[in-house]
């Protein structure tokens, strides 16, 4: 791999929807030339005044350290898949859809150098499973943030089952200068780490709630109130130590057995299905909703994320002086 | 049940350890006049420095909106059970033993009024079982919290299979004037709701790190940056409706068969119970700790409570302008 100063890497991103846009102003943000490539024509109408809001909003909670323009001059948007013939990263950001993503991965290899890493920011296809055709499948792996990626620090590197270790190992030290706590998946596993442990968590909170033993409210109350308040202090296992570790074992025994190991989509997730909802998308969901609520939910997410990542970097225990990433 | 104004109820706290005391800390804070009864002599001697120093740390961050002595001065502490004869709820802390606590709750029945509520925040042992031998079983429920009590909104207020839901719906309202967000379990679930939720992550967790998929900090950097930036915002359930709900349903499909359904204690556990490990408590854990960040987690774990605490009550769109409970 040619060795290329962090800073002056050079990146390209495929398919400009929220997350693409998102992982866009986190890339600008943070001192980055970027080739934005829209596979869909409309994108290219959409994109810039979402990647300006979003700047906009980060310079006004204190994140940038120069103007506006000044990031936006690093941008360049386009429908010219050859213009990222430049990059030392691509990352693929299209719709969750085997064959649609091939077939970008196909064009993007066409042109760019043989050095240059190409990476999924996919939830659902395994990453193993997407490499499959390619030229170079050694230099392609998973890279899993979450959104709004310019106020979260949560960041997955996945290698799939013939990505090289080096360059998943050099994306993840990039993360880290993108302001990202990153973790390394040396395995593909499937649902990556956050959702197969939320998986466990839906699977066993959707039975009591069919069992009528808690309804929604009650367990999203614990959850917000209990585990809430020291998650992103101390995560889950850090927890449990900090708890003196002393009854785990004896209640383990106590409540695994009752735990719930069904393999079905409960019921309850299936009307969600027969009957469309979207949750606030659509104002229909596990929750109803009001238009006017749907739009407040959004607003407090942005809100609060940004509240929260300022909140994690204020806690040093964890890593020494976080900084915050803005350049 | 008499008729009280909430704000003249008499309260008491029998077991005056760490829980106890930061209950009282809470209670007094909202206006309550507090008889606390001490089981063990040590307790007399070190629960009044105690809670004048977590009064001090509340008056520090701005809870309080009168000296700490006039809410010290509606306490009064004491070995004698006799005190708690006008007491219209006491609230029973003392370690987790059935024998001791139902010699508690003995003591306390044969000095109370008739309409008096007794509560144990138990959060290993069934309200169902500690309400058996007790004369008025109808009055006896569960009052769990999450520490530090005046930091925390978490609350779940239980019913064993005898109690009458009149009083557990008395406690319920006066949980919010103790500025609590609690939950109403109508049945006595073991586990509770959020341990039962987190033992389904515990086991997926220790199975996935015992597999050699990820590491214990890899689980706790996903947990804390990514499940950590939206939970204390919207819980489990409205962080689904909130992404859309659609692809749920078959996710479930794909990886509810691959979680862990094992009964058992997980071998990397059984090995904390077998070299006694007790995390910070002992310097050794799932984690290594030096005596000096063992003390910071316990510093952090307090300031970082208060901040999610005030940081809830700036997003009204969950419940209208939650006030902090300071009187």
């Amino acid at each position: 791999m040619r060795s290329i100063k962090i800073k002056d890497t050079n990146i390209g991103v495929v398919g400009l929807g929220l997350m693409g846009t998102s992982f866009i102003t986190t890339l600008l943000m943070t001192g980055h030339k970027v080739i934005a490539i829209a596979p869909l024509t409309e994108d290219m109408e959409v994109a810039p005044e979402r990647i300006n809001n979003q700047l906009l909003l980060c310079e006004k909670t204190g994140l940038l350290k120069r103007p506006v323009e000044a990031y936006l001059s690093q941008l360049v948007i386009s429908e010219n898949y050859e213009l990222l013939g430049s990059c030392d990263l691509v990352v693929e950001c299209v719709i969750e859809h085997l064959e649609i993503k091939k077939g970008v991965y196909k064009k993007v290899e066409s042109v760019v150098w043989d050095h240059t890493i190409i990476a999924s920011n996919t939830s659902a296809i395994p990453i193993s499973e997407l490499q499959k055709d390619l030229i170079h499948p050694e230099r392609f792996l998973g890279i899993h943030w979450a959104e709004p990626s310019y106020f979260t620090r949560f960041m997955e590197v996945t290698l799939g089952e013939n990505t090289a270790p080096q360059y998943a190992q050099w994306v993840y030290e990039l993360a880290h200068y993108w302001g990202k706590e990153p973790t390394l998946l040396r395995k593909d596993i499937r649902g990556f780490i956050t959702n197969r442990l939320m998986y466990a968590v839906y699977r066993e909170g959707l039975n009591i709630v069919q069992s009528g033993q808690a309804t929604l409210e009650d367990i999203d109350k614990a959850f917000r109130y209990d585990a809430g308040s020291w998650m992103t202090l101390m995560g889950v296992f850090r927890r449990m130590d900090y708890l003196g570790l002393k009854d785990y074992a004896e209640t383990f025994k106590a409540i695994f057995p009752a735990l719930c190991n069904d393999e079905h989509v409960p019921a309850l997730m299936q009307r969600m299905v027969d009957i469309n909802a979207r949750g606030v998308q659509n104002l229909s969901g596990l929750y109803q909703y009001s238009a006017e609520e749907a739009k407040k939910w959004e607003e407090a997410f942005i809100l609060f994320n940004e509240e929260i990542y300022r909140l994690a970097a204020e806690y040093p225990l964890v890593k020494e002086n976080i900084p915050l990433p803005g350049v």
